[in-house]
């Protein structure tokens, strides 16, 4: 297996692109990398002919040699593809035009243009998800980080956004550590097992290759390092859908601690904040400390379910080659590769460098002056008291310390029924947040463990 | 009223623009059209500003005078965007180190990033929709002269794909016509009424304007012709909504004949193919008569629901600004405008080079030997044999026709109960399909009368 | 023109509709609303053709008294459906057992079932439209309220969460008002002019109405008050596509003040709460105060926009009757109006009876002792010692402050520089937000004219 | 592990349920099986529990006994559930009521509302598998049976609905299975890999289990015969958007074909048609054939996508619970089930009782006389000739041919550039579509293989 072949080329950054097209997988998903992917499956066809003796090395080479996408003018192919209706017509042209002799006559032979910007893609794919894949990894290494790093850091845990127990911040950075790793499970196990050369002709039987196609598909796969289809898929859309799919979830286990994190990080919440130099500030408002890559982060997750949708209502194709569905496959697949890969960059970015104040954390979960640990005040009197008396009792306090006059604990001593079983010690370690944290240490060890086993983000 | 700055920039074309970005929405929402949109923004405010006597006009003609987009590093202000979160903060320190001077003080003076890219947005919108529409209405004149030229053009209706009854091709040219007509009117109006100037400062209060801000509120309306809102609408996407959900319908206006197109050019049906010289042709298959313009009309047409979905799905703007959602309309905004525009343009081409081949669609007309007349027969033996023998009668005879024994006129005369009430020439004249059309020529009329009195395209 | 039939049936509750199904949109989109729109069609129809001379009144009114939804069996028409691929040819089968007698032969004469469910469900939009509407107006007009009783109250303005200038309370609901506002407009316009009368027999020629299908047409869209088209739109998805879009924008305003004020009911923020006696308590947390209909609210209104999405992709229906697009927008349109208008009612109630704790707002505003004012002394120090020097004080000050040690004022007053143009008294207006508050009042004002010019919201 | 608790209780079929909610996964995600599904994780809990010694084993079967959904008022459920925001609340009080005596208080101890629903909802998904992964798998075989029966029938491939190479109805029908059978493996891997049991109490820390909260939680995992997280997943949806895509990736696999068999079965192709006894006809077009289930198969699946962009839409969940992001799951989870069970259920209607007309596929094969092989004499030429004299050569013949003057075999014999090398027999080969199939076979035998290897369907 030769090694892909790479491009020095760049593409410049858009207006938005500082936003939107964040992270190595910018330019993996441009113009530039899809137009060498392009070119990557011609040179692989012309030496995978060549194996299969269709074409001697050297014209297989002379072919190879000429695919360098910074070789081609990718305005001129955007402007020839309107007659045919894709731009592999016009690539081929071109390249058949840089070989020249007789190995032009070569060059693209059996394949339909569909083979090619369908191979193409499980390679921009291929490729643009080594970078999205690091930067999940880092957005997860970074919350292991945290959560080892505050493990016993308490906070109010939060539902409905309405404080209701503690909980640890270390247990919440869990969770977004596990979600961001069962994710990357998922593409993972898609870049190495669910991406496929395509193969077919111009109606799927490889007719213009004759007895030798079936050949000539098992030599491309080998010479791309994609996987071999039992039959061409042109017309069975399943790997675009469940990279989609994939890519959709990512997108949700990123946008979930962006959220958080822009709602811990309010003025008055307070517990976190982003600490990436130079970022975030205002110049008219120079109080702020805007989170501007979980911002950003969230804003290029939320782009992703319509994209999946759009990738996934795009799947009956008609007969040997779609009438449309096809073609509107080609910039949603682009899209949502480089915003959920943005997402992620933004999110490590988030992630790497958050600051977390611990003590603002402790003083929101005290903020209730004790009714955080109203559940286990029930919980212990209810075996005592009764459910009905226990629920009234325990309802009647809370409101009374709601309406500000007393502390909940004063309350409690004060109510006689209560007095009667629980003294002033039993009340404050009641109310004490760190004695009800139930199973949440060992929880965050299953988790760390969960994150140990999980084989790392090496993916080239 | 100023005319607006335009630019003689022009974007190169991407790799898939030829079939995914054509006709003139492809420059009206690039790079360039936006940063010039962004710069409009910025000198209607001066302007806006002076008029107020906030500055002197001499100190607003030096700001306008800078804000041309060619000046401008696109490639630059995308990578700063990123530590600011948009691209309007490097844009205004661009813009002020080229205006100097006193002026310099004065640029985007009392605005937020917020109003300077809705405004923008809206901007865009509004001159994009220029081509948009004329396409629209290219493609609507189109099916006009379709339906005017095949107003007795004979063809099968078909329903779930199965001939069910003889219509006109001139029928169904005039539902192409008025669904194209209808989507016109409602973009047409929104470009008019819709489309709202937005000035709000950091919070919406105008505050660092002092007492001013509803004056140049007003001012920066008339300034860049775009109405006037009461209160900013930085959290309320109504606008953005609005025209999201009218070019979805456009989308799908384009979708329909596009669809037609596609079913009617098979091979097998044959009753129209493309005209446009020199598209559509395949070199290796050199029979083939690819309809390419209905083909990427329709694939351009399927992206827009979902990109509704996800300006709509953004909504929910937090407080005084998103923390995402706003982001996360730019780039769906854009992909909208273009993949509507480029769906009417294809449309345009399409149905104005559209080769009609009546006798085709005769012939398929007759491929079932007259029993595309069922229902006439049906209907008109009811009254005299009853609802229950004639359905027994027809449906029998029907089969027998199918299955290929005789025509469907001689079953029905050999049938003694048919024969007694039928005469051949009845049976005849009751399956001649140019004689139940029912009120197809009336509809037509009033269709083409309904487009007619629809205001014409000039929308500038 | 005849009233349209009603029922007193009604369905019962499922086992989610008590969060996802509220108001009377409930009923007036479940099966028994439906089935009944149906048969307000088939009625109809005989009532038209009665006018037209093609049957006698005593028929057509031996039809329509067969009409009524809780004379047929629900679950029988939809377990026939599945032979014939829709509802409507058993319900005919069915009406037409139920009329007996010479008047059967007439039922559903000339109509295919796509004129009868497509009519049917503009009828169903009609009428759920009307709770729908009002709910929407309800919870506008418990905004305009809320403004007109808060104009004055201060509140902290919050970009991206973090609090940046000061605003009121007044304004946010202004902005709360208006958008739902606007939302009404375009549905309330819609639903006098956009809902349309579906008539054209099996291929849309009118074919077996003889000369008189366009007559028939006109009677049935006045026996209906629904609009009359020019031809029928079985293809043209436009009054679909015009009605989804417009639902989703509504979703989108209810989206908005629902995620407000769950963000300002949160413990740490604790502005508003709601009020609504008996909810949003929970047994075993008795501190929680849940904002359940904000909650719910949102959860209703954030399923709109995929059935948008849903309903636009379902647009091009081929030739004369769609293979699958048709069948595929019953469940979305149905679950569109469903969730919608159980997000307007959610709202009506959380608005209606929203707390709002105005000391809390204005301890937010102080929250970070004076910072919120930066802006403000920025722009006044700017124009005595210039951009550069102005933004350098106030960012160190602000840091200082922030920082911990001192307030903001005692900061500013601190640095030379500053105390040689303001004095203590400056400094304290200065960072008096009552006193920063630009247009705001102006703004509120024109808001609750743009409301009170609105008609209200009667819409039956 | 004991067997999930049943019903026999069974809903009625709402008006268009015969269309929309076809096979076993209408009951499975009706109302009733929700209920149960729900008490049979009240049930488990109580088991589990009472294995931790928490409870007796008597009282946990008191409260196993009485988690039988038909004892229970589901109207009544969902009307309380609006003031708590979900039908567990209710439940909860009235699984309790008829529970009584000491194992009342167990009901539902230490589970918060989320985990009753969250692990119903995998209890529904893995239910509502079984048939809908049988519906898939009976398609699929019925696909395999087509392949074997017309491995060798001709036909013509079409791309962009245009003829273009000749192929097997074998091949085509090999996509088909294919498709299907990769599918099959995507959602029998989740349904047992996938499935997780949610526990985690008010926050996630299973607090108020005290220490015993991880046990609990292995062994209702166990009870169940779900997966055992590391951690609660209350706000990782991972498992929801995983089925979500696997959904709609399945949705995109039924919809091919079902587009496939629409197009085949137009009246002008001709080439298949449904053979379902009894359905498809049409009482007042008795010559028409619809494909219902086709049709009906399309309009299912094209409702997927939506669905799972609701649900991937829905991942952010804000700290502890979500406010509104998790409520929003609730339909969208079971619509898609339910949709994609029904397109599967669909399809293999279709595809079981497919008629096949292979003189019909041959006459279409030779509808162009011999032009469908145009790429093989461009082929078999090139070499002789070069590739520009070929092209030209070619080009003109098609042309001429399709012109409509001689057959292509004529005008070929009548080009003396071509007479000089090949003679009328060796044209007739060339253009004999038997003989340019190239791998077909070979990839037809693959095929075949590849669904042999896959394992059955039985998945209880």
């Amino acid at each position: 297996v030769r090694p892909s072949s790479s491009t020095s080329e760049s593409s410049p950054l858009g207006l938005f692109d500082g936003v939107l097209a964040r992270g190595g997988v910018r330019e993996a998903v441009g113009d530039i990398a899809w137009l060498q992917a392009m070119l990557d499956v011609e040179a692989a066809l012309a030496r995978a002919e060549a194996r299969a003796g269709i074409l001697t090395d050297e014209d297989a080479e002379a072919i190879a040699g000429a695919c360098r996408a910074g070789d081609y003018d990718i305005a001129a192919i955007g402007r020839d593809a309107a007659a045919s209706g894709n731009p592999v017509i016009p690539l081929v042209r071109a390249l058949s035009d840089a070989v020249g002799g007789s190995a032009a006559g070569h060059v693209h032979h059996g394949a339909t243009s569909q083979d090619i910007i369908d191979t193409a893609a499980m390679l921009v794919a291929k490729r643009a998800l080594v970078p999205l894949l690091e930067d999940l990894a880092a957005a997860s290494d970074a919350s292991a980080t945290l959560v080892e790093a505050h493990r016993h850091t308490l906070m109010a845990g939060r539902t409905l956004l309405q404080q209701a127990l503690p909980t640890t911040f270390g247990l919440k950075a869990a969770g977004w550590m596990l979600g961001l790793d069962g994710t990357r499970e998922g593409l993972t196990g898609l870049r190495r097992d669910g991406l496929y050369v395509q193969l077919g002709g111009a109606a799927g039987t490889l007719a213009s290759l004759g007895a030798d196609g079936i050949v000539v598909l098992g030599h491309l796969a080998e010479e791309l390092d994609l996987r071999e289809p039992p039959i061409a898929w042109h017309t069975d859309r399943k790997s675009i859908a469940e990279l989609a799919g994939a890519l959709g979830s990512a997108a949700g286990a990123v946008a979930k601690p962006a959220r958080d994190v822009v709602l811990l990080a309010q003025t008055e919440v307070g517990e976190v904040h982003e600490g990436t130099p130079g970022s975030g500030g205002s110049s008219t408002l120079p109080q702020k400390q805007n989170p501007i890559a979980a911002v950003s982060a969230a804003a290029c997750a939320q782009q992703a379910p319509a994209l999946v949708a759009s990738l996934m209502g795009s799947m009956a194709h008609e007969h040997e080659r779609a009438a449309g569905a096809w073609h509107a496959e080609w910039r949603p697949f682009t899209e949502l590769l480089r915003t959920v890969g943005s997402a992620a960059s933004w999110l490590r970015e988030c992630l790497g460098n958050l600051q977390v104040d611990a003590s603002r954390m402790r003083a929101n979960v005290d903020l209730m002056g004790g009714l955080l640990l109203a559940e286990r005040v029930t919980t212990t009197l209810t075996p005592i008291l009764g459910r009905l008396v226990t629920h009234d009792l325990v309802e009647r306090a809370a409101q009374e310390a709601s309406a500000g006059g007393r502390p909940f604990a004063q309350v409690l001593i004060g109510a006689p029924e209560i007095a009667a079983h629980l003294g002033p010690q039993d009340v404050a370690q009641l109310l004490d947040p760190a004695r009800y944290l139930g199973s949440t240490d060992a929880l965050v060890e299953r988790a760390l463990q969960a994150h140990r086993d999980l084989p790392g983000a090496s993916v080239t």
